[in-house]
């Protein structure tokens, strides 16, 4: 199958990589001369171009740049493109894309590949990047329904598993597990720099172990990657962060009524049902 | 030098590997027969007993035993021990344990080893457990000096690295890094389960990978040990638990406001500011 991968870096290199290596022929775009350059020599593509015209020919096109250059990506691709191609996206925040892309193209399917890696840029792609990982469609109620399962043969084919449900199902069950994690990690981090006892903010650098570097991780990360995530999921994340603050209030509340019962209750089901959310 | 351990769990078993390893005389005690015995035929102890006038001829008598039992167990030894003795323990809160103790016995010197393990008991006994680990004394104005140099002698000599700061210090550092991350993980998992829409559950725990993991480590322990730290450290841990929870309001009116700029200054310094966490 010729397919079409626009943004060349960690995602874009990566799919480009596995997809290949199946015998799919390769049509990468990058804005970058360098990178088409690079992409070639580290057989990510077959073809590749600064220009969107190359993707002309291409039954699928997936769209790997960052977030905010989704759209306008689509918009462009659209004069190149034949009614039966498929363009899919791999953004990690989905309505907003899915609401201006379907408008785009009635051929769009939402994508979320959820794998990635602490680096990025075509440097970063590897292969298998994606095995066992989760892969979420989120088809509306106009998207054909060939083309999700086209898009689902091609996650499977590279060993993730691919989930469907609708947009906002998506955005609000990343908020939980993905973009609320790093705004809890965050206040952390932030919290503790406001300690007022030099000597003690001193000590507790000194003291910090697993538990902190652990609760810590992905409130240091990438400040790009979160305001991302505020800003394209912002109402889902709002919505976590204020039960989030009711969770945090009740244990507040339970720390200083003694009420030690209710707080190991709490502790208890977490330990209980923590595992669920591990695969 | 003949090293009394009260207490033959994970901390008090490691320390009598390593320590006997190091050539001293080491006298355990342990409520229970058996463990008494497997303290003998796993190397940790040369004499074991359930009787505490068993450590009657040590030099140094380190109390391991569970944080509720330490002032108790500090004064059943009293009347066994002589003027020079020097009796630590391994408790991870200080101030009300040090209050307590000095009280019971003029040559107390408060301990944090600050090394752990989700295994517990005498089984899960393992040398070079405090190998790199930070150790904590907490001496009092009464404390006398010899006895605090004694100890971090001893500490250095299992490779671990002892720090001397005041209880308070002591256990608003641990409340920082180790108590509030508890809490503030604790919160995500119980708000997670909050979630009404049960598809949206069920895909959030599908999709949940590193960025949950890490940040709900600590929050899906083992709930005893979160109890202690809460009943022990109420004040210190309220205290961070409350400027917790004003940088987390921050943040919700940050992106409620959709102010990027704050809320990338507020990521970009945790992500500078993180490493010092992380030794």
């Amino acid at each position: 199958m010729k397919i079409g991968i626009v943004g060349l870096g960690l995602i874009g290199g990566s799919l480009g990589l596995d997809l290949k290596a199946l015998g799919h022929e390769i049509f990468g775009v990058s804005r970058k001369e360098s990178t088409c350059q690079i992409a070639l020599d580290k057989g990510v593509v077959n073809h590749s171009s600064t220009d969107l015209s190359l993707v002309a020919t291409t039954e699928i096109v997936i769209v790997c740049t960052p977030i905010e250059a989704i759209a306008p990506t689509v918009a462009k691709l659209v004069p190149y493109l034949s009614p039966a191609t498929i363009v899919t996206d791999v953004g990690s925040v989905k309505q907003p894309i899915v609401d201006a892309c379907t408008n785009l193209w009635h051929n769009f399917v939402g994508g979320h590949p959820m794998a990635g890696n602490i680096d990025r840029g075509i440097d970063a792609a590897q292969t298998n990047l994606f095995s066992g990982a989760a892969y979420v469609f989120t088809p509306t109620e106009t998207t054909p329904a060939t083309s999700v399962a086209k898009l689902e043969q091609l996650a499977i084919s590279i060993s993730s598993i691919p989930y469907i449900g609708s947009a906002t199902d998506h955005d609000r069950a990343v908020a939980w597990i993905s973009h609320l994690p790093v705004m809890v990690s965050a206040s952390l981090i932030h919290s503790c720099l406001q300690e007022d006892d030099s000597e003690v903010l001193k000590l507790a650098q000194s003291l910090a172990s697993s538990g902190f570097r652990d609760t810590s991780r992905v409130g240091g990360g990438n400040p790009e990657l979160g305001i991302m995530m505020a800003k394209y999921n912002r109402q889902e994340l709002r919505r976590s962060l204020l039960k989030y603050r009711q969770s945090l209030d009740a244990i507040i509340t339970q720390i200083e009524e003694e009420n030690w019962d209710n707080l190991e209750e709490i502790l208890q089901t977490n330990q209980q049902t923590r595992p669920k959310f591990l695969n």
